[in-house]
């Protein structure tokens, strides 16, 4: 029985020079200090330090032994996602990364599944670099859960979720770009507030945008995070539906709580009152194992919350350990 | 047994021109269409349709009647709270309000218990507005939770929290002033994901502000909507705290989960599963039956959620229906 972590993130050791290659200035560059640490620079600014876990396979596979974890998916880091840019910048910019996670990914053979990064402010050419991935060794993609003012509902956005389907490629979307202000710019309060906001936001976009009655159901998606807040506010959602329709319904055909069993959810919530909730909510079926390794508001030792959890039976915890997670990425 | 809800709005039927009483413009006015129904208005927008639920006490003691309920605390609708005029405007309509929210009550008998407003930009004013509403007859506060872009960490916000403390006032936290974007502006997504959202932050504030370590620990403070989206998310607060205390700590002595004991949460979460963690989060001293009556996205019946919850014993259950609401207000 093979254990799943689907939400880890992977940075590679240096890239080329973005400007240069891409076009555009103030790109993201690796400041490698020494052989464990480096600073993600964007321009001047110091971003954020990571490990060498971000970038070396021994590293992870170690800490996987340590943790238990079999197999994990290896997803690109937000920052890189340049939907804010001109199309033809992000297109290269996601050639570069998604070349470059695949060597990171086969330095770990078969246990490093590889997730690309597309252009999706361009969904016929997030459509071919999906494709061009999927060809190359990709087994799904990653996309942020918005695109400036545009959410998961935005037609360009549905037309890349479509070919997804078609295609059978699961998708994975992670919270970005989150709102700041001086109240959020204090305290990781954009990581701690803002990240399970934003994908709570973007879920209510899928459904009351009409995007789960558009789609088809063979669309496999996920959110990170627990599915952010959505799970815990399910019924205030239901509620609203039911009570201000003429505001709330959108393009919805039903409640959002008819929409349960049409996404997945990782388990990276910490707690067993919260996995309880999760698991209650989306069902036992929907709940994978994700952990945001190697980052520091992830779970170590991954899956712990799984491992733990004395709600869940055996049946239950070996869905969300290693079944739903095959059939999310049809392993 | 009493049967308490501790979240609930008023809105007098009508009241003196703002412009000419406090100064400025752009007020709120009540446009009543007839004795059921009214537009609060603002300026020359229409800003929510409302019935005369909100004002009528016959019509309130009918439905609480219907739903089981003994006693309600009636609070302001956060729309007048005017934290962004000048305070000395500030002071002048929250006098008005809440000399006509007395008289509203007074129309309920002991069963609507009166919260007031205060010009909390402005903390003596606010306290000499408390200390006012108190003789007068105001049984506790609702504050919003936030003033602008300071937070309930905001000096002045904690001398006012501490004097509440000092004369033994409850308050009650309300999310308001919602930021708005263009995803954030179609289905009430303001409502669903932002208030939840905004009561996050200020639990955060509350929280990695060092407030609760600052103000004494007999202050009885409850936060709306089942602490918006904080108890789901606690753990990951827990898990930063830990693992980027560089970052996340701020003026906090303790990890977000000591401070677990000095709040209270309204039941207005919908779902048992919602509940379940309410209560295993917070605590089964902590959980109050609130409503957000008598808007539509409240519940009806009140306290429904705790009435059916099966995992509640009989002890519990009398907790949330009455004895906790009993501790805040010193009923």
């Amino acid at each position: 029985m093979d254990v799943y972590d689907v939400h880890t993130h992977v940075v590679p050791k240096g890239w080329p020079d973005l400007a240069a290659e891409c076009g555009g200035t103030g790109w993201p560059w690796l400041r490698v200090d020494n052989e464990r640490a480096a600073m993600l620079m964007v321009g001047e600014r110091e971003w954020r330090p990571i490990q060498s876990a971000c970038w070396d396979a021994p590293t992870r596979l170690s800490d996987m032994d340590a943790d238990g974890i079999d197999v994990q998916v290896v997803s690109p880091t937000p920052l890189f996602f340049s939907y804010d840019r001109p199309a033809d910048q992000a297109v290269r910019v996601a050639r570069i990364f998604n070349d470059l996670v695949l060597e990171c990914a086969a330095a770990g053979g078969d246990r490093l599944v590889p997730f690309c990064q597309v252009p999706l402010q361009d969904p016929d050419a997030a459509c071919a670099e999906l494709d061009r991935c999927l060809a190359a060794g990709h087994a799904g993609v990653e996309i942020g859960n918005h695109v400036g003012d545009r959410d998961l509902d935005d037609p360009g956005v549905v037309e890349f979720l479509k070919h997804c389907a078609h295609v059978g490629a699961p998708v994975f979307v992670h919270p970005w770009d989150m709102p700041d202000s001086p109240r959020l710019g204090r305290w990781m309060a954009r990581w701690l507030t803002g990240m399970p906001a934003e994908t709570h936001l973007s879920m209510l976009a899928m459904i009351l945008g009409g995007v789960f009655d558009e789609v088809p159901s063979s669309l496999r998606i996920c959110f990170a995070h627990g599915g952010g807040s959505f799970p815990y506010w399910l019924g205030r959602a239901d509620n609203a539906w039911h009570r201000r329709g003429d505001l709330v319904r959108g393009r919805s055909t039903h409640p959002p709580s008819h929409y349960i069993g049409r996404f997945y959810v990782d388990s990276v919530v910490f707690e067993e009152p919260a996995l309880r909730l999760l698991v209650s909510v989306v069902g036992e079926d929907r709940v994978m194992v994700g952990s945001d390794y190697p980052y520091p508001l992830g779970e170590r030792p991954a899956g712990q919350v799984v491992r733990k959890a004395e709600f869940l039976t055996d049946d239950q915890r070996t869905k969300l350990l290693t079944t739903n997670a095959r059939r999310f990425l049809e392993h």
